[in-house]
C-alpha cells in the first residue's frame, strides 16, 4: 500500500459522498420527532409544512376597554347631538380588551371615548358599570374590533417544512392550535480521536505529547450544525482497537468523524480501516490545509434506523493537523447535516477585499486561506493569517476565509479576492487594523480596546512594512521604532521618505529596553554585540525592515562588525516572541530583543540600547471616531500601570505627541 | 390612579432603567462561573482575559514523517553527488509528524525526498527503518520542523475578555494548557404571564380564551440571547397572587419579566404590583406597538446574589400583545442581558430599502413596522406587513425591522428608509416578490418553492395593485384576474393600460371558480347577485382594484343592480379567506369569491362565473434565474395534483403562455 495520497477535487470527492449517499437513500432528512411546543424548540427545523388548525384570534374580540355597541346605532352623534346607551337593555356592555364580542354588536366604542353617566344623568366614575354611556361621534361597523382570522386563518399554510426555528415561529404555531411539532430529527455523529500520542486536553505535558482538542472544535462545530456529538475517548494507533471502536460508534451514530493523527502513515490507517468495514470512496482531496481526508461508507450492522433499506453510514477520515480538521468538517460535514435536517446549507456573507501581502498558493489544489479584515477609508483589506495547518489561532484570529481556486497559483498584494466572513460587517467596521512592528504592549492594547468595542487586529510585517501599508493605506496606523542614524532619533525621516503626501500624528507609545536574551544563567557567556562573532555562538535575527534589525545593524556598523561574521544572521523570526522562544527552545544561543520579552518567558537578559516605540497614525484616522478610544487609553492610568508592569518598558513618554502635520 | 398612560420617550425610558441599575450596582458582568472545556461552552462569554499556560506546540516537532539530521551536515548534497547518513551512528534518525526533534537535530528532511537504503547500499522497503539513509539536496535548518510556540506562545494573550466563543476559540483554548474556562454567569429571567382569560397552550378554546403563548416567545428571546428562563404558570387577574407570584420569582431570578393582559387596566395592576414591591421607574414609553411597558425595581429578599450590596432587581412589565411582548424583549432586555454577560449588544445589519406602500405614524411615538424585504433588480424594497400588535404572523414574515422615528409622521411610497435585517442577504436575494391578487395557489406555491431553494413572500394589494407595483419595478410578478368587459378575456388591456413599456410574459395558473360563499345550510337563502339587494342580506365586499371586485361590479352593472342596493357594499376585505372568515364568524351573510375559500372554512358555495387567474411576469425576472424553479413547478405533476385538491380550481390551463413579448 502506497503512503501516497491520491487527491481528488473538492467537487469530485463531494460529489462521490452525495451519490454513495444517494445509493444508500440516505440522502434525504434522516428522520421526523415529535418535540414539545418549548423553548428548546427554538433552532429546530421543521420537518413538515404546518397548517393551522384554528384561528386566531379565534372569535371577534374586542381591540380595547369599552362598550360594545351596534355601529348603526350609533350614526347621527355629533359633539352638539349626543346618543345616549342603556346598559340596562343591553345596547351597549362594557367589554375589556380580548374579551369576546356579544352576539348582537359588531363595533366597540374605546372607554376615552364615551362619557359614562349615572341614572340621573351625570358623570360618574363607576366608568364600567355606569346606567348610561353617552357618546358625540359615530363609529363603523367592525371599529376596535380583531375579528376572527385576524392573524391566522384555520388551514392557512403558517410555516413551511425545512424553517429553522425563531422566537415568533415558536408562538405563530401556538397561536394556530398545536403543543408540540414535528421536527427534523437530530443526526447523532461520533468523533473517534486516534493516535498514541494523543493525550486529554488539562494533561500535564512531556515532550512529544499533544494535546487532543481536535474532537473538542469538530464537537462544537457538529453542535452548532443542529447535530448531537458523541466525543469518544482516545483510540491508541492500533488497527484492530480503532476498527472496534469504528464499529461500536456506527451501530448507533448516523456519522462517523475518525480523526487520525497527522502523519501519512496515521491516515493509511484510516483508510484501511474503511476499506475493512465498508468501502473507501475517496483517498485525498486536492484541498489545502486539508488534504488527507477519507470519505468512505461503513456498515453499520445494527442500527438506529430500523426503517433503513440500507445499513451502511458515511464516515469521513479527518486529518490530524487543528486547522485542516475544522475546515474538513465545514466543507464536508455541514452539506451533509443540512440534508438530514431538511434545511438549507449555512452560507457566509462574501465580500471582495484587496490582499495586503502577495500569496502563493499550490497549483493543484483549492487553497482555504484565513484571512483578518479591516476596513481602512473605503476599502476592505485582507491580510493573510499564517498558512500552517496546525495553527489554530489563525482561525481564532480569522474574520474569514477567502478560496484561491486549483487553477491559481497565487495572488499578488493589492489584487481582489472574495473573502466568507465570519464576521459581520458591524465588526469588521469596529475593528483597528494595526500593520508593522510587533510590541508586546499591542496584546494589552488589544485586551483594553476589546472593552471599549474596538477590535484590535495587528499584523508584524516589520516597521518599514508597516509604513508602506500606509502609504497604500491599507492600515490605520502602525507601529514604528526606525532609528535614524544620522540623528538618533525615530521614524520621522522614514515616514518622510516611505509616506511623504501623507499628513500624520505621531505619538510615542513607550521607551523600550532593547538586549540581548540568554538563556538563563548565560550559559554561553555572551555579553555584548561582539561575542555575536564567536563561532560557539548561535545567533537569531529579525527579519529584514524590522526595527530591531536596523538597530542591529546601525550598532554591528559602528562596531565594526561583520554580518557574516556572525552565526545564525541569516535566521529570521518576525516577533519579540519569536526570538525569545528560538532561545528559550535552544535553536539558538541568543537574539537582540526587548526585555519584555525575555521576561515573558523567563530568560536572561543583558540590556544594549533605550529606543522609542512610537504609533504612527494618518491624520484621516487620527481624528477619527474609530481610534478615539486608543487615544483615550493613552491618557489613562490602568493602561499604563498595566504596560508599567512588564519588563523594561518606559511609560513616561505615552502619549507624547511626537510629530503632528 | 389614572387608566391612562404616561408615554416618554423610548431613550429616556432607557437611560431611567440603566441609572437604576448602576445605582444598585447591576450594571456590570453578573458573575463568573468556571465551566468545564467541552462543547458546551459554545456561545458562552469569557469572563476574563486569557492568557496561555503552555506553548504549542510545547515542543520542536517533525512537521513531516522523515529522517532528523543537522542541516548544516546536508551541505553540498547534489542529485550528482549525495550525501549519506548511518542511523546506527545517531547521525539521522526515524521521525513521525508530531515526534519531538531530537535534541542533537535542527531539520528535517521529508521522507519522500530520502532513499532508504540497506547494508549494501541498495534501495531497502524498510523505508522506516533502513540502515543507511541517501539525500540529493541539502536543507535548510529548521525545514520541516514546527518549533516550540509556532502556534501559541507561553504568556500571550489567546482571547480577550468578553469573547463569545466559538468551535476554534475552545481549542485554543485547549491547546493553551486549559481544561476549564471563566465564562460569564448566565443570568436567570423569570417570565410570569398573567390574566384570567389567558389558557394554556394545547387547550381546547371557547370563546374568550387566549391562548397564552408570549411566555413561549420571550423564553427562547431570552433562551437565544444567552440567557436562562424560567416560564411560570399562568398567574390569575388577582393583585395579591401576582405580588406573591413577583415576590417569589425575584428571590431566584436576576431580572422578572412581568406580562400583562392587553387592556390598559391589567398594567395598571402591573404598575401597582411594582409600586408595591420596589420603584415604579417608567410607565408607558412612546413606542408602538408595545407603548403599555413598565420599567422597575423590585426587592429581591433573599437574593441570589450574596456579594450584592443592594437587594433590587429590574422588573420590566410586559404589555400583553404577542408582537408588543417580543419587541419589548428586544428593545429593553437585550442590552440589559449583553452588560450582565460582558458581551456587546447584539446588532442587526441594516440596509436602505425603498419604501413599497405608504406607512402612516403616529407622531409622538418610535413606530417599529415588519416589513417584507425583496431584491428587484438592483432595488432593495420593503413591503410594509400588518401593523397590528396582535399579529404574531407579521414578526414570522418579516424580514426586517424599520424604525420610523417620533419625529415623523409617515413615509410615502417610494421613499427610503433603513430596514434593521432579520434575513440575510443571500435570503433575500433568494426571494421572490409577488405583489397583486390574493390566491389560495399562492399558499402552496410558497411551500413547494421552499423545497426549491426559493422564498415566495407575497403582498395581497389586489388585481390592479399588482400591475403598478411592476409598472414601479416593485415585484418579480403579479397575480392578476382582471375581466375586460370588452373582450370577456383576462388581464392584457389592463397590462397594456397600466404598464405600457414594460415587455411582459403572462402565464395562466388556474382556472377558478367565484360564485357566494354562505353559511352551510345557506340561511338566508341567497341564491344570486340579485339576492344582494334583499334588505336582510348583509354582504362583504373585496377591496377596490381586486379582481374579484371588478367582477362584481361588471356582473352587478350587467344586471342592472346598484351598489347602492346592497347592505355592506362598503364592507372590505382583502383576500378571500378574509371573505370567507366574516361568512363564517357571522360578520355577514355572503361574499363573492373562490370555491377553495368556502371548502377552508366549511362553508356552501354557489358557483356563478369562471374566470382564469394569470401569472404576469416581466420579461427580464421571467428569464431570469431567481423564478426558474418556479415554472419547473408549474410544468410539474406534483404541484398540479396539490392544487387540484382544491375546490373549484381547473389545473388544464397552468403554465399556458397567455402572451410573451
Amino acid at each position: 500500500m502506497s503512503i501516497y495520497l491520491h487527491d481528488i477535487p473538492l467537487s469530485q470527492a463531494q460529489a462521490r459522498l452525495r451519490e454513495a449517499l444517494q445509493d444508500a437513500e440516505l440522502w434525504r432528512m434522516l428522520g421526523v420527532e415529535s418535540i414539545p411546543l418549548n423553548e428548546n424548540a427554538l433552532g429546530r427545523v421543521t420537518a413538515e409544512p404546518i397548517w393551522a388548525l384554528v384561528s386566531s384570534p379565534h372569535y371577534h374580540a374586542s381591540a380595547m376597554d369599552g362598550f360594545a355597541v351596534i355601529a348603526d346605532k350609533t350614526n347621527g352623534a355629533q359633539p352638539s347631538s349626543p346618543i345616549s346607551f342603556l346598559l340596562k337593555e343591553s345596547s351597549t356592555q362594557y367589554v375589556d380588551t380580548g374579551d369576546p364580542l356579544p352576539d348582537w354588536a359588531n363595533a366597540v366604542i374605546p372607554i376615552e371615548n364615551v362619557e359614562s353617566l349615572d341614572e340621573n344623568g351625570d358623570i360618574t366614575s363607576d366608568i364600567r358599570q355606569p346606567s348610561f354611556i353617552r357618546i358625540r361621534a359615530a363609529v363603523a361597523p367592525w371599529s376596535h374590533v380583531r375579528p376572527l382570522g385576524e392573524d391566522i386563518v384555520a388551514t392557512q399554510l403558517v410555516l413551511p417544512k425545512g424553517r429553522i426555528l425563531r422566537p415568533a415561529d415558536l408562538g405563530a404555531i401556538a397561536a394556530a392550535g398545536y403543543q408540540e411539532i414535528k421536527a427534523a430529527r437530530k443526526p447523532k455523529v461520533a468523533i473517534l480521536p486516534t493516535g498514541s500520542e494523543l493525550v486529554p486536553i488539562g494533561s500535564k505535558l512531556k515532550s512529544g505529547d499533544i494535546l487532543e482538542y481536535n474532537s473538542l472544535v469538530m464537537a462544537a462545530q457538529v453542535k452548532a450544525m443542529g447535530a448531537e456529538p458523541t466525543r469518544y475517548p482516545i483510540t491508541k494507533d492500533d488497527f484492530d482497537s480503532i476498527c472496534q471502536r469504528v464499529q461500536e460508534a456506527a451501530q448507533t451514530h448516523d456519522l462517523v468523524l475518525l480523526n487520525a493523527g497527522s502523519s501519512a502513515g496515521a491516515e493509511d490507517f484510516s483508510a484501511r480501516v474503511v476499506e475493512k468495514l465498508g468501502q473507501l470512496l475517496v483517498h485525498g482531496v486536492a484541498v489545502r490545509p486539508g488534504h488527507p481526508v477519507i470519505l468512505g461508507m461503513v456498515k453499520n450492522e445494527l442500527g438506529i434506523r430500523s426503517d433503513e433499506t440500507g445499513n451502511l453510514i458515511p464516515i469521513i477520515g479527518v486529518p490530524g493537523y487543528p486547522v485542516s480538521a475544522a475546515l474538513t468538517v465545514d466543507i464536508f460535514v455541514e452539506s451533509i447535516l443540512a440534508k438530514w435536517l431538511g434545511r438549507r446549507p449555512n452560507e457566509l456573507p462574501t465580500e471582495m477585499a484587496t490582499l495586503t501581502r502577495k500569496i502563493v498558493s499550490p497549483a493543484g489544489d483549492d487553497d482555504y486561506v484565513r484571512v483578518a479584515v479591516g476596513k481602512v477609508g473605503d476599502k476592505l483589506l485582507a491580510a493573510p493569517l499564517s498558512r500552517g495547518a496546525g495553527v489554530i489561532t489563525s482561525l481564532v484570529q480569522a474574520d474569514g476565509l477567502a478560496l484561491i481556486p486549483s487553477g491559481v497559483q497565487g495572488l499578488d498584494a493589492g489584487e481582489q479576492l472574495k473573502v466568507h466572513l465570519y464576521r459581520s460587517k458591524a465588526e469588521i467596521e469596529r475593528t483597528i487594523f494595526c500593520i508593522g512592528s510587533h510590541d508586546l504592549t499591542l496584546d494589552l492594547l488589544a485586551q483594553f480596546l476589546a472593552e471599549h468595542d474596538r477590535r484590535f487586529a495587528s499584523a508584524n510585517v516589520g516597521s518599514q512594512g508597516g509604513l508602506i501599508a500606509l502609504r497604500r493605506a491599507e492600515a490605520h496606523l502602525a507601529g514604528s521604532h526606525l532609528l535614524d542614524p544620522a540623528t538618533g532619533g525615530y521614524n520621522i525621516s522614514y515616514i518622510r521618505q516611505y509616506m511623504p503626501n501623507i499628513p500624520v500624528k505621531v505619538v510615542a507609545l513607550v521607551g523600550r529596553e532593547q538586549g540581548l536574551l540568554v538563556k538563563k544563567g548565560n550559559p554561553k557567556g555572551v555579553k555584548n554585540l561582539g561575542d555575536l562573532s564567536k563561532p560557539h555562538v548561535q545567533f537569531v535575527n529579525r527579519q529584514r525592515g524590522a526595527g530591531t534589525r536596523v538597530l542591529l545593524d546601525y550598532h554591528l556598523s559602528t562596531l565594526g562588525l561583520s554580518a557574516d561574521s556572525i552565526i545564525g544572521y541569516t535566521q529570521e523570526e518576525y516577533t519579540h516572541l519569536g526570538v525569545a522562544t528560538a532561545v528559550a527552545s535552544g535553536r539558538a544561543d541568543c537574539g537582540l530583543g526587548i526585555a519584555a520579552a525575555a521576561q515573558a518567558l523567563d530568560l536572561d537578559f543583558i540590556p544594549l540600547f533605550q529606543e522609542r516605540y512610537d504609533l504612527v497614525i494618518p491624520k484621516e484616522y487620527a481624528e477619527g471616531d474609530l481610534l478615539a478610544p486608543l487615544f483615550g487609553l493613552l491618557a489613562e492610568s490602568e493602561f499604563r500601570d498595566a504596560v508599567s508592569h512588564l519588563k523594561g518598558y518606559d511609560v513616561s513618554v505615552m502619549g507624547t505627541i511626537i510629530l503632528e502635520d
